[in-house]
Order: structure tokens, then C-alpha cells, then sequence
């Protein structure tokens, strides 16, 4: 049997909370751990101990919302995503995860549905790491994959620290709190794609497969400062123009490997970056993301095999951080490919470039994701939007997984 | 008949002035109008009125030393540079210039020289912009290049302006004093090359021709900002990959004009500049100089034929400013060949990559310069060098440049 969220409840729940840290284009600035962050984190839990779930907190902050089962002592089916935002973000990203799943409940609790394991809806926080560094911070202090002390030291640009405003939050709970494999059973994300996948090919849901691995890099090309008048160019050891040499050339190598490999050079810094002086230093990242390990394997090949010297310009590379793909449960991912069936929507079978904490949490238990489109690809931006039946259809296909977990757990 | 200047008093000059603005690694930080630019300001008019120069300052604080000639009523052949510096610059650039003045002065003074003309020394105040933006800011006033009121108002990083500081440091006399064309015949700037050709080709003396032209453009590429992980390469408007492919093809391109033009990127910004976002916009310099128009024509075409639209990147050309190349009066250049020749000197005929005073000085009356050789090409830094044989060969071809032009002016 499938069921229904109500539409006009889920959007009632998105307009309330598109209110709380809006900014005056259209989007949202939610900060983790900010005033709109604490209003935000008031206003569910209201909702939720109101549907008769039962709230506490972990000593990250992370919200865990439970709605009690027909058997006792079985572990919880989990949802959830964050409420938190980037300065001038959208209105989507992340609380359209936390609000579908507090409409799952609302819906289970409204009509009844009958369901063996406990129901948790799960706020992360943190996850954007916009206000403290680094991003999915509290999933992954509790998955440890992230040092907890250090964590609290994290400050934002104001100095202050992750620990002191945890702290005057009125939202640290325990570490005896936290998310626990014998508690939870299994942990599903709804969240926008934040890419135009979805939308070009015309399907209304993505089910996620994994979060594909990635490598990021930054080389340095060091050459000699001189002035612009003066030096002749054939004595020139010009790292502008040496870098853009080395970009050129690893474009054409990086663009053959496979079509859905993704590299980006985001950062680029030019000393000492005055028009009359030659730049003796740039600096630049390059982050490429594909699921499948020989293909990263090749684009680290590539880098790792470039020329260590251009006419003088001398080339370094390191290794700023890798992950590895990491692969969502195959039962959930397949559970959920059924039911997106069985609702008659149309779907695309995807990775997720960007990261989640359902990455983090699909290292201790059962995990997966189901994308919604993004309009035009955006995210991160006020412009950031998904339009209303896409996000009723997501949370039609959380509803019914979660419900079809619960019946073959 | 020559003369030749003193190196040792030479030398003990340099030696005095590299003390006021040291820095603790050799250098000197004398900024426009500083309490160090004040003391060396001071020293110098000391020494003037001890040889028995007359001093007066102008409205910009230029300061003009005039020692007498035999005859009165004539114009004075005048000789100059600068005393301010650039953060941690070095010991040569401009005060080189000043003090060989001084000394060519002290040498007619003590070995009783006879000479017509008055001579005339000149201190220009910021030269280098370095602390009041623009650079060549006094004697651009004076000669009606820059305006006086809008000059006032140049701000230092503190944010006191240069009129304030100005009127603070006692140099400040008033516009009737400012170089007027009937009271100076020429003008003569002595300076370190700042670049390597001299001493690649070892030749002594640079016997500069005039100062290149130069086009400075601001090329801005605007395309899409996108997530890095989770927007397919194809469809992306990357502002960087298109900028790299710009550089790669006017690089190619501006590489077989002219084997002397020389041409800089030395601005690169990137917006946002973050390692995971794709970058939506890229804004660089490019500064091209030749000292043949026709050379710089080229530049300009290749530079306003670029493709607007590189795969829905679009591209926008803005020209920053231009100079066009300022010859000197050939009079004066001849006369310093024959003089150079005359000492049994070495000699290169060049042209001036870097700005200098004389540029605008040659706008109104007859102006040369003469360089000597940097060791390694360098300047505007700590270890800016010129050997004291070198300064003290250019020197002599000051002293017995002026004693020419005053035969035969």
C-alpha cells in the first residue's frame, strides 16, 4: 500500500521556516549555531514533541526526534538532513531533508500508519561548515571520523568558538546521546541534487547510489618577481604564464578520461598580483570527483606525473585532502528504486558529487539519499529552488521507503 | 676637456642617505613625505647650502638647489631624481640620481669648474606612488599632467592625505617656485636601469633614447558559478578554464610581434576563489610596452579582436590607461653618447621600460637620462644594486654631460 504526505502541510512547514533568517532577495542566511539557527531548532522541536516524539540532543548539538513503534526494543528507521545555512543560501538546501521528514511523521501520526520499528527524524549541525570549519562537522564527530576537541576550538570569523556557542546554544545534550548502531537501523537523507541532472533529463526523483570520491590538490608554480618594464621576456621565469600552460595542458588530458569525471580549479592566487610586476608565485587548487576509483586514479597519475619545471618556473603539488567514494546500502538504495517505481515517477539512478552527512553516517550503518531537481542547478544561492511537487514527490518516496524498511527490517 | 667626480665622496653620500629609512636587511623604507623622507630632505638641503646653492621649494615640495653660473639671466641646466623609496626598496633607485647631482655640484664647487648656465639640482616628491598614489605625482603637476587639488587629496593606507602631510613637513613652498621653462634650459635624470640588459651585454652606460609606450587593458570574463561537485563539465561557463584559453592564445600570439615588446599578466582575480566552486567571473591585466607606436598597435588589435564569447563565457575589454612613448630631445642624447664615448665607456642605446620624472619633465623642455647597470636586474628590493665603479662612471657622465650642454646651449 503507498501513501500520501499532504502537500499543502509540507509547504506550509517550508514557508515557516523560509522566514526564519530571511534575507531580503528571496533566500536565507541561517548560520549554524546563530539566532536563526536556535529559532529554527525551537520551532521543530515544537512540531515534533507536539506529533508525540520524544527529543533529545547529543553533545554536538545534533537533534535526534523519536516517534515511538508497535514493537518495543527494535532499533529506529532514521531521516534527516540541517537546518543550517550558507550566508545567502536557499531555501532548500538541507531543511527541505528536515521538513519532509517531520511531514513523514506528521503524516504516519495523522493517519495512523502502522509501523513495527521506531520513526527518528534527525537534525545534523553544522553541515555546511559556512560559520565554523569544517563542513558535516557533527555527523562526522559522531561517525569519528572528525576529532571532537578540536572540533569546539573551530571559530568563525568573529573568533568566536564552536564550543562556546554550542554551549550558550541550550543545545548540547550528551555524548551518551549520540546516534548509537544499536538504536538506529538505518539513515535516509532527502535532499536537493544541487546540480541540473535531474531537470535536463527530466526526472522528477535521483536515487543516490553514493557520494563520489574525490581528490584535491594544490600546485605551485614559483618563478621569479620582476618588473614589468624593465625584464626582458627571455629571461622571464613568469608564473602566470607558466601556470596557465600547465591549466591548458591538463584540461586537454583531464577532459579525455570520462565523460562524467568533474575538475575544477576554484582557487588561484597570484603573487604578488600587481598589473606592472611579472607574478613570481601562483598558486592554485584542482578538485576532481568521479565514483569510480581508477578514474580519480588517472587524474592523480596525471598531476603527480606533471613536468616539475616550465622554462625555469618551478612546479610542486600536494595532496590537500582525498576521499574515497563512498557507497550507500545496496537493500535501501534498491528499496527506494522500487518504491520511486511503484509511485510511477520517473527517476535517474545518480551519484552525488557534493558531500552530505549521510556519507559520514553510512560508515557506522545502512545509509542512502534521494535527490530532488534543482531548478537551473542552483544551489547555495537565494535564487536556490525545487518546485513544490518535486519536493511533495521526494517526500512521497521517503514516506514510502522508510515504511517499506520498516516492513522488510 | 673631462673631469671626473670624486667616488669616495660619492660613495660616503650613498653611505649617509642608505642609513636614513635601513632596514634590518640592507634596504631602505623612505616613503613620500615620512619622517625618514623629512631627514634625508633635510641632509640634503644642508649639504646644497654648504656648496652654496640657493634652495626653494615649489607646492608639491619639489625641491630645486640653483648654484650660480658665470653669467646672468640664462636658464638653468638642470639635473635630478628622486629620495623617496617603495617599501623595502633599495639604496640606488632615485637617490642615486640626486646624490650624483649633489656631487657633479660639489665637484664644480671644489674644482672651481667654470661654468655659463646656473646648475640646478632637483628633488621630485613621490616618485613612486608608493605611499600617495600616482606615482611621478610632482612632477606630473608641474608639468600639467596631474591635477593639483585632486593630488592633495591622495590618500596614504592610514588614510592622511598627501596635502595634510605636506603641509606638515615644511617642504611645502609656493606654485610660483614650480620649474618654469624660461628659469631651466634641461633637464638631466641619471637612474639605475632596473632591468638586466646592461649588464647581460656588459655595457657601462645606458644612453636612454626616451620611455616606452605602454597599454594597460583590464579583460574580464564572466561566466557561471557552480558547485564543483555536482555541475556536468558540459554544461558549465567556466571564467577560469576561458581565461587560461585566453592567456594560451594572446601569449602565442603577442609572442612573435616584436622581439623587444615586452608584455605582463600581472593582475589575475578570481571570483569566488574558493577550491570547490566553479569560477564565475576572472579579471586580469595585461601591460604591453614597445617603444615603436606601430608595435603597441598591435597589441591593441589583438587585445580588441578577442572572441567576445568563449563557450558562453563572455569576454570584456577595458583599457586601463595608455602612454604614448616619449622621446627625448636628441640634442641632449647625443651629447651624452659623445661625452660616454669621450670617458672610453661602454654604452647601450635603449629605451626606458619604467616610468620616471623625465617622462614629464621631456613634455616641457629638453630632457634625457643616462642609467648604469643593476646588478641581476633588480630593483624595488632589499638588494637593488649598482657597484660603486658603476655609480661613479655614471656620475661622470652627468658632470661632464652638463658641462657640454653648457657649451654649447
Amino acid at each position: 500500500m503507498l501513501y500520501e504526505v499532504s502537500e499543502e502541510r509540507l509547504e506550509e512547514k517550508l514557508k515557516i521556516f523560509s522566514k526564519i533568517g530571511a534575507t531580503s532577495k528571496g533566500g536565507i542566511t541561517r548560520l549554524a549555531l546563530s539566532s536563526e539557527d536556535i529559532k529554527a531548532r525551537k520551532e521543530l522541536v515544537s512540531r515534533g514533541k507536539q506529533l508525540g516524539m520524544e527529543v533529545k540532543t547529543d553533545d554536538m548539538g545534533n537533534i535526534y526526534a523519536l516517534l515511538p513503534g508497535e514493537k518495543k526494543g527494535v532499533s529506529a528507521i532514521s531521516m534527516g538532513s540541517h537546518m543550517d545555512s550558507v550566508l545567502r543560501g536557499g531555501n532548500y538546501d538541507g531543511i527541505l531533508g528536515v521538513l519532509s521528514a517531520l511531514e513523514v511523521i506528521e503524516t504516519v501520526v495523522k493517519e495512523k500508519i502502522k509501523h513495527t520499528h521506531p520513526l527518528m527524524l534527525i537534525d545534523w549541525t553544522n553541515e555546511e561548515g559556512a560559520r565554523f570549519d569544517p563542513s558535516m562537522m557533527s555527523s562526522g564527530v559522531i561517525t569519528g571520523h572528525l576529532d571532537y576537541e578540536k572540533m569546539l576550538q573551530s571559530k568563525d570569523t568573529k573568533g568566536i568558538t564552536f564550543g562556546e556557542e554550542l554551549k550558550k546554544s541550550g543545545y548540547q545534550g550528551t555524548s551518551e546521546n549520540r546516534l548509537l548502531n544499536d538504536d538506529v537501523a538505518t539513515y535516509t537523507e532527502l535532499h536537493i541534487e544541487q546540480g541540473p541532472k535531474l531537470e535536463d533529463e527530466n526526472k522528477k526523483i535521483g536515487v543516490v547510489q553514493g557520494v563520489m570520491g574525490m581528490v584535491n590538490y594544490e600546485i605551485t608554480l614559483t618563478g621569479l618577481k620582476a618588473h614589468a618594464g624593465t625584464y626582458p621576456m627571455e629571461k622571464r621565469k613568469d608564473a602566470l604564464l607558466a601556470a596557465t600552460q600547465v591549466i591548458y595542458d591538463l584540461n586537454k588530458k583531464l577532459a579525455t578520461i570520462n565523460p562524467t569525471l568533474v575538475y575544477t580549479i576554484g582557487r588561484f592566487n597570484v603573487d604578488p598580483n600587481i598589473h606592472t610586476i611579472v607574478p613570481g608565485k601562483v598558486t592554485f587548487t584542482l578538485d576532481a570527483r568521479h565514483e569510480d576509483p581508477q578514474v580519480i586514479n588517472q587524474v592523480v597519475k596525471i598531476i603527480e606525473n606533471l613536468p616539475t619545471n616550465f622554462n625555469g618556473v618551478e612546479l610542486k603539488y600536494k595532496r590537500l585532502w582525498s576521499r574515497k567514494t563512498v557507497l550507500f546500502d545496496k537493500k535501501l538504495v534498491n528499496g527506494t528504486e522500487k518504491i520511486t517505481k511503484d509511485l510511477g515517477l520517473t527517476y535517474k539512478k545518480m551519484y552525488s558529487g557534493a558531500g552530505h552527512d549521510a556519507q559520514y553516517v553510512a560508515t557506522v550503518m545502512p545509509a542512502n539519499m534521494i535527490f530532488v531537481p534543482s531548478v537551473n542547478g542552483l544551489s547555495h544561492t537565494e535564487t536556490e529552488k525545487t518546485k513544490i511537487e518535486d519536493c511533495w514527490n521526494g517526500a512521497n518516496v521517503l514516506l514510502n521507503s522508510v515504511l517499506y524498511y520498516d516492513s522488510i527490517l
